[in-house]
């Protein structure tokens, strides 16, 4: 896959679309999107008009298949051009920027302000593609010595949800949403699988195999509390898995209030299974904006406990 | 803020650039990126050289300004074009999408993938500004009935980092990172301002004012295990915070290895004050690839327990 721009150049910039024209050149945009393809598209907004679209492309004569099936090409209001182009950024070292990191994204912060809740949803499925996709992406976050404890239950099917339902106190966004997961944590892996974590840090070259006992003594030392640990670990990757949501157009709930040992028993979970909470996403049938905030001075405290 | 499209196109394709002037034309790029509002750069692949920057400009006299002291332009180099653009996205209807959710970023989840801890640091600062711009982004984080119970305490000075080192078993990344917060929340909050949160749910038609007790009650009943709920509703604010610092190039760890005690004397935390993990964000000197994962066979069950 290599980046490409299309430039859609307004045949007549006097000539007015139709609202059909229109919603199909979208509906086509939106087909390159659903398959991830779509980086950015936009339109001029000044006296030539037409507009711009970056978007993933095997090759040449693919973006160009694309440009050319766009309503607006193919009923003659505009002319693409095609290029390929590579966008720039740290982890490919376009930028010249020191930083090598690859989590660069000018607009995902502001995006995490414009993040509402959302309890009502579209009854639009969600692919199972997509729900492999999601939960790899929160399968990637970090983890206490990448112990990776997590055990998430997914409740994709609507019968699963309402099962899921029926333990949340039968609050109904839990099957209202079209993916519902239980960020459940088995706490066992702290104990059992320090050693391979120990052998993890000496292979990286970050402890000596000479430290190999104490390394393990110390990992296991850190799990005095498996319940906080348990419940910080699945928290993250709860919280990772609705903002990969979110990344893909999807919105949702964090849930906390459920009864634990409905959970346990309805899906088969072990006695010591500590669950962080249920995560729901589906596709918004409402626009939410953020509930009011206290301000920063009220919360935060520079070098001391807020307010002190 | 507009977003413009300045392209630079190549007076001579042939002409070769100087390493120094490609340093000054990324420094220049750097600078815009640093304010926040470079949105995309990156060279045209072709034979026709040039590039294409994507920025945010109060006018367009501005944009032009900035496109006309590009190094490759004052040299000669190149020919700038400045035109008006707009980013087309889910929150301005740009895509026709009917989604209206405004968190669509097509290479967020991808960053998901490639984030990796980072614990060195290069020694460049963080901007006090940057500093609130990512706190207020945690701050945006989703809380139980919208309690923001996080009290962070931020250590963005030297001396203050220093400190919480000692705090934290004197693991060195803390004061190697340019900014270390501490994810501090107040359990008082899940009781004192139940009523409050009861009065928000009326406000938004969620309950009637006849319900306001009775949801008082279901709030505090949502409480009961306040240090599941301190631990859960800090570590979302901590992972937003570290996702917020990733979206502006900055690396980091999460950090659960500290002295709960010395936490709470050296920075006059509460004796309630629960601790749910330090977060420690710089600018990286390595590029850390991700650690390897289980498969999604071994952690992830489909309606039941993993392996269940």
């Amino acid at each position: 896959m290599h980046d490409y721009v299309i430039f859609l150049h307004a045949v007549d910039a006097q000539t007015a679309r139709s609202a059909a024209v229109i919603r199909d050149h979208c509906a086509h945009l939106d087909r390159l999107d659903a398959e991830g393809r779509l980086i950015a598209a936009g339109p001029f907004a000044d006296s030539e008009a037409g507009g711009l679209i970056v978007g993933s492309f095997p090759d040449l004569q693919q973006a160009v298949a694309f440009a050319q099936s766009d309503p607006f090409v193919k009923r003659g209001y505009s002319r693409a051009q095609v290029r390929r182009w590579e966008w720039s950024y740290p982890e490919n070292g376009h930028l010249g920027i020191v930083d090598p990191f690859p989590g660069s994204h000018p607009r995902f912060l502001n995006s995490l302000h414009l993040r509402a809740t959302t309890r009502h949803f579209s009854p639009r499925p969600i692919a199972h593609e997509l729900v492999e996709l999601l939960v790899a992406a929160a399968l990637a976050a970090p983890s206490e010595f990448n112990l990776q404890p997590w055990r998430p239950v997914v409740c994709h099917s609507s019968t699963d949800r309402q099962r899921l339902q029926r333990c949340c106190r039968d609050q109904v966004q839990v099957s209202a949403a079209a993916l519902a997961v239980v960020c459940a944590v088995d706490p066992r892996v702290f104990e059992d699988q320090a050693p391979r974590a120990a052998d993890e840090l000496i292979l990286h070259g970050e402890r000596s195999p000479e430290q190999r006992d104490e390394t393990i003594a110390f990992i296991r030392s850190c799990f005095v509390n498996p319940q906080d640990s348990a419940i910080r670990n699945g928290t993250i990757f709860g919280h990772q898995l609705l903002l990969a949501g979110l990344s893909r157009g999807l919105a949702g709930f964090w849930l906390g209030g459920f009864d634990q040992d409905a959970l346990h028993q309805e899906f088969g979970l072990p006695t010591r299974a500590i669950i962080a909470g249920v995560i729901g996403l589906g596709w918004p049938s409402e626009l939410n904006h953020p509930r009011p905030r206290h301000t920063m001075e009220q919360l935060v405290g520079w070098g001391h406990w807020p307010g002190a």
